[in-house]
């Protein structure tokens, strides 16, 4: 940042000229240097691979912008690494588009894209071809992010929701809405605070364990919405129901003194690295010891099943009683990724 | 839209839930739908193609969000394709991110994302993932968006910068600046109305009648920083000189006048839908009557040339005069593209 005197973003680092020349050489090239990335290039030629790829992308808005565990430098490189991972891929290249706004401090997009640099590296991506756009004051959350992420497909049976059947398990790899938690504290307007760390996390450690697991039907991670979002999404996408157990899905006890204290309920809250797997009955206890055998893993479970003979998402409470998990309709918690 | 009762967009709309499902589906997909694309799935299997691949991606954050000749939804697929066919490529895969600001009309947004789907038609591209985060009214311009590309490189010979060598002949596709110029009267900002309109195009059908030429060494579209910043990027890339001929740069009368009285210069101001290509001296003629036979580049005209004995971007001005063409340090004009 030497050559840069600015210590914060103006219009004209998004005005195609020196300013944001520098401003992507010294910052952005910087971290993200890699053979295939060359700011000079319309477009990054990628390198050979056989078999299917992938693609998929994902935007962030998430306030605020640094939070306990992560930030939305590293959420933008986990969000889109892990939607490839979960359908069974490597992900292997990266593009990334940047929306500034206007007198966002540098020192802090140098946090937040070193951070980004430094998850990409983690989870074996490159960032190959980016772009920035610089927003007026006030027409900006700061930051916002969008990622899109191209992969090699690395399973051998086909993922999706056709593959699943009645009596299927459903294993969780981990708590659920630690993320969405952290940033609710993070954001301190209800006058609570907490130590919870999001679960921000790549989950390819966790999927690549299960590439090979012919019992494997389908992976989904639980972000906007939650676990019980995915769950109707599998209902729907299914047309079989769900049958959940309160006792079984892991949930750690500050969430839940949270949600209980502001009337969330912690399977509607976003996880940012957590799996969600559909498993064979026969094979299900194979894939959670896989999982338990990492420390990402430690607390995976076996939460429910999928059952012909229901109609709805429900879920066995604690007590012994019911409960229905109805599709999400308002909004919990805005800008949560 | 029959199911979608609101008319404007709400925050639920973004959280992962029932809204957001029914504005995926009823219209994104209603107008994107296409072999490639399934929004049920995290990741899209991409087809089997042969060659190199490319990859790009550009942000879109024009203001305002429709303007005379095209508007932030074609751009958006323009701005990205056009990244590829400078580069040699066809372009086949591309993913959409949406930044929607809560309280946009539902009725605007699906006239932007139908003229998003007809460019994409027309560009022979597939949109094939994407993701929509609702911003809080006032955290955001309307909408912006942010599109990726993967392409199939179809040009035998290398394009690069590198390549160019001194008594190259610098080509246009057409007149330059009517982008910037449009966007400036659409704005009314200065008390001035006018029907120009923007070049926003795909610039396939130009780039594609080049692919075959052996003497085409670079080429790139002058959008953001005009064609001026783009002979400044060939100047700092090859370390020799530019010399532009004013008489012979192709600019559209009204954007004359315009620029004369607001005191902008054509040459930086920006086109979403011209290509300048650098050929060697023996075919510039030949690939410039090849533009001259589409409409798209019946103005194209063949405007300077490369030289190693310059130093500088050097515009012979029409009174025969010199000019330094400098490199663009303050920004003309925000959120142009």
């Amino acid at each position: 940042m030497t050559t840069m005197q600015d210590t914060h973003i103006s219009l004209a680092h998004g005005n195609g000229g020196r300013f944001m020349r520098e401003l992507i050489d010294e910052l952005f090239a910087k971290y993200l240097s890699n053979p295939f990335l060359d700011t000079r290039t319309d477009a990054a030629t990628l390198g050979q691979h056989d078999g299917s790829l992938l693609m998929t992308t994902d935007g962030f808005t998430v306030q605020p912008l640094e939070f306990p565990g992560g930030n939305i430098g590293s959420l933008a490189i986990h969000g889109t690494v892990n939607d490839l991972a979960v359908s069974g891929a490597i992900p292997r290249y990266l593009s990334l588009n940047a929306f500034i706004e206007e007198g966002l401090e540098i020192e802090l997009l140098d946090r937040l894209i070193r951070s980004l640099a430094e998850a990409a590296k983690e989870a074996g991506v490159h960032v190959v071809t980016g772009d920035t756009k610089v927003l007026r004051r006030g027409e900006g959350g700061g930051l916002y992010l969008a990622t899109t992420g191209v992969g090699t497909r690395a399973v051998k049976n086909e993922l999706s929701m056709a593959q699943i059947q009645s009596g299927d398990k459903i294993l969780v790899s981990g708590p659920v809405g630690d993320h969405g938690t952290a940033i609710m504290l993070a954001r301190e307007q209800f006058g609570m605070r907490g130590d919870l760390q999001s679960d921000s996390a790549c989950v390819l450690p966790l999927t690549r364990l299960l590439h090979d697991l012919e019992g494997l039907r389908f992976m989904r991670d639980p972000t906007r919405g939650g676990l019980a979002s995915v769950m109707q999404e599998i209902h729907r996408g299914t047309g079989m129901g769900v049958r959940l157990f309160e006792q079984q899905v892991p949930v750690q006890d500050p969430v839940t003194s949270v949600c209980e204290m502001l009337g969330y309920d912690p399977l509607y809250l976003a996880c940012e690295g957590r799996v969600v797997a559909i498993v064979s009955e026969d094979q299900a206890e194979l894939a959670l010891s896989a999982w338990q055998s990492l420390d990402q893993g430690a607390e995976a479970a076996i939460i429910g099943h999928i059952s012909k003979d229901q109609q709805h998402v429900v879920l066995e409470t604690s007590l012994g009683g019911e409960r229905m998990l109805e599709e999400l309709e308002d909004d919990p918690l805005p800008r949560i990724c």
